[in-house]
């Protein structure tokens, strides 16, 4: 691959916006739908999204969260109730107000208003918690940990595909407990399960930590969160977890009879994580010829291109390609067994290998006539796609799992290295970060912040908020904003 | 247990209707929310489900389809361009008028209402028909073949749990072919999926056939179904799979260029099975002890209930228990590894017996401190819950897929048996069918159809309608409504 000529239009470099965007194109992730704000995900972005639920879902099962389904649709009391919940969704809600359409001079027009209109959950709080509290009448009944699979909707002024669309999937987990230790114990335990399952699996090491006050999801008493650097030093919120206090429990009613026969109110939790993994997958893993697809989450982790020329060895080749994808599924790394492809559409082969460079297909296997004659493997790893390596082929084999692994390894450290580099100590002053943060590629800046609510939104005007306040990161700097002395570490930083 | 008193109350025999109710909430199934029409699926019954979905998935996606995912909210003007269709749908969706709720006087009312509603998917045919038109430009894009797991809603008058709800979850299968031979054979390839599906996962044998005209799908060349028949006679159409001729195509523009360089419509086919196969489930299997899960899809197989009793053996009892567990994990039917749960909650050994009767646990072993000692294992099988078994502890582990397996077998021959009998050949006349349909517990009548449209609905005043014009199975009777000679062999039945 010439360094000059690549296959994402334009580069990195060039526009960090348009690339993402191109990239999503070119990966054949999602698109935008001709709904405002929604977004169509294709095979290829759906498969790798298939794979983050099952290994979240396992993880949220593993700690004896149950599955659950709640409706859509939330009657706008309920949503009333808590106080601070409605200032913080009120504003960007889908409402349904008719459920029925009629036909009037030949056109559908919406017919049989409610009387009290829905709205399409933003989130689900409200009424998992008015269904909690019919659960919910004893000590004995808690804790009660519940997870669910699901679309929500938040109107979007100005959508993103992935990273912010009008709908878009999550999982969102929902606890009661009878005391506040264990509530904020809960919320903890699936905060480190969203820290290591970013790391672990979407090779994204994150900056863990609290959210300052106004960051919080409203009504949370505390909330958590992992922050990701994309390349561009933008942080991506990629999954908080909200200890809820007694606030949701006291309006929707989920009270119990404890041990000791007092009635008391559960305290409560949610926590979600969403597509927009998907967006920040390529925030972070993308370059200049498409996506790199971590091998953990990678649909296909060996793409098999027969290189077919309407010749008479063709058949030679596609058995070897298929014997290849036979013996390489006798295999598995740790994140399961191996997934391999054999592509044997009747595109043009060099198509074929341009089409699973930019999905990020971590190893693509090019077999012609002489690979297949000679029991020879030729094939690229993502991480480095201009070169072409070459493998005997019980020696590709038995190594392959280990090369995927190796791949997965090299993401993380890449990613970390990144992310160590651009947590930036000195810069400690209103005016420093005035310039760093008007760079083409910023990053997060580690200072101090006073405590006070006029500091916490102190940068707003460039842009810049509290990312978090962080668990494992410190400084003696002075709070950026005003230079007085700090009372929090924080993590500044512009986002998506 | 006696023969005079069942978990469930009202029994089958008393209330069929009311012990339908009785055993979705006995067993933890699902129960309706207060948002209208709507329901909250719980731990047991969305277990059940995921199982479905798995199998389902994984033989859907067997046939070279892929998962996909589109907007929840359809532009009217795309309902409205495929005219047969809106006729279909019209009466019964969800409308979204506003995007914003505001606060006004303190309440929170809608505000900035859309220019063009949109409506809540019912089903997604003219969605994905408008981007299968990008996608879809030469005969090498085809055959183009979707499919997508997500909610849907068609507002309910009367709704019945899972059943018939205004929200439910189901799979859509979507695809686009060069030609009708091809797009007719994916659409009957489908059919037969959900008829080996809903016997061999389901236990539940079903007619195969064709809907008559009326019965089609709106918009659809071809409707193709599964009838399940329940224990009060009536069917459930279990999975539907639609041949849709270029109807879809045109009006959304679906097309290509042929291998000929002529510009043609492709061909479309759709297919779908939803949560109301839990309805069905509890309907074919369920008894006046509650459900009996079909092994291959209850989320725990076994269920082990140490009987802990507060004294020093505890602790035997629940190793003993753990070990059986243990012990099984390492086998598998025909449907997996076994699934084997062990209950240790703090509840009363007997309340946690009978809650895993009625959820129909298939397997249901009870310890004590004197099967410990002896190495015994003493248990129920659901399908004879009354009688207490007991086989020593090797024996039971090394027996335990094969009793499942067989479990299974019994499900699915008592009800291929109760289809079997329920097919009545002997009706064939419109009096003898007013009496047939007025009983308690009537069935399935295989009698003529002349054809005429006045005689497919002719008996819809007793609620009777074709379910389908079956594939294998025949008669020479003549048309049921009217006498005179038939053009069609049809199943007539009351359904859900």
């Amino acid at each position: 691959m010439s360094t000059t000529r690549t296959a994402i239009s334009p580069r990195r470099a060039e526009n960090f916006p348009s690339w993402y965007q191109e990239v999503v194109r070119a990966a054949d992730l999602a698109s935008m739908s001709h709904v405002r704000g929604c977004m169509v995900i294709k095979p290829w972005g759906w498969g790798v999204w298939e794979l983050m639920q099952r290994e979240l879902d396992r993880m949220i099962k593993e700690r004896g969260h149950d599955n659950v389904y709640f409706p859509l649709f939330i009657p706008l009391s309920y949503i009333q109730k808590e106080a601070e919940h409605v200032e913080g969704f009120a504003k960007e809600m889908a409402v349904v107000t008719h459920h029925r359409l009629e036909k009037r001079d030949g056109k559908l027009v919406p017919a049989a208003p409610f009387e009290e209109p829905l709205v399409v959950r933003p989130t689900s709080e409200t009424i998992i918690g008015e269904t909690m509290a019919e659960w919910v009448q004893s000590y004995r009944d808690l804790p009660l940990k519940l997870n669910q699979w699901a679309n929500v909707v938040r109107w979007e002024m100005r959508p993103r595909v992935l990273l912010r669309t009008t709908e878009f999937l999550w999982q969102e987990g929902h606890t009661a407990h009878a005391d506040e230790a264990e509530a904020v114990a809960e919320t903890l335990e699936m905060h480190r399960v969203y820290e290591s399952f970013a790391r672990d699996w979407l090779a994204m090491p994150v900056v863990a930590g609290e959210k300052s006050p106004t960051e919080r999801f409203p009504g949370a008493e505390q909330t958590f969160t992992i922050e990701a650097m994309m390349q561009d030093g933008k942080a991506v919120q990629a999954g908080t977890s909200h200890y809820l206090g007694q606030n949701f429990a006291r309006s929707a009613g989920i009270e119990f009879t404890d041990v000791d026969g007092a009635r008391k109110h559960a305290c409560t939790t949610s926590w979600g994580a969403s597509t927009r993994l998907v967006g920040a997958l390529v925030l972070t893993h993308g370059d200049d010829d498409g996506l790199c697809v971590p091998p953990a989450v990678a649909p296909h982790q060996v793409v098999i291109v027969p290189m077919l020329r309407g010749e008479d060895v063709d058949a030679e080749v596609l058995d070897y390609a298929r014997e290849i994808a036979t013996d390489l599924r006798r295999h598995a790394t740790r994140f399961g067994p191996l997934r391999v492809h054999v592509d044997e559409r009747a595109t043009r082969p060099s198509d074929k290998k341009w089409q699973w460079i930019k999905r990020g297909a971590p190893l693509l296997v090019e077999v012609g006539a002489r690979d297949a004659a000679a029991s020879v493997v030729s094939y690229r790893n993502r991480f480095s796609p201009a070169e072409q390596l070459r493998k005997p082929f019980a020696e590709f084999v038995a190594t392959a799992a280990a090369e995927l692994e190796s791949l997965q390894d090299k993401l993380l450290a890449q990613a970390q290295r990144r992310l160590d580099e651009n947590i930036r100590r000195d810069i400690t002053t209103r005016a420093e970060a005035e310039v760093f943060f008007k760079q083409d590629r910023a990053g997060f800046v580690l200072a101090g912040w006073c405590g006070s609510p006029d500091c916490e939104t102190g940068l707003k005007a460039l842009g810049v908020t509290i990312r978090c306040l962080p668990t494992r990161l410190g400084t003696d700097a002075p709070c950026l904003p005003c230079g007085q002395t700090s009372r929090h570490s924080a993590i500044w930083g512009l986002s998506y």
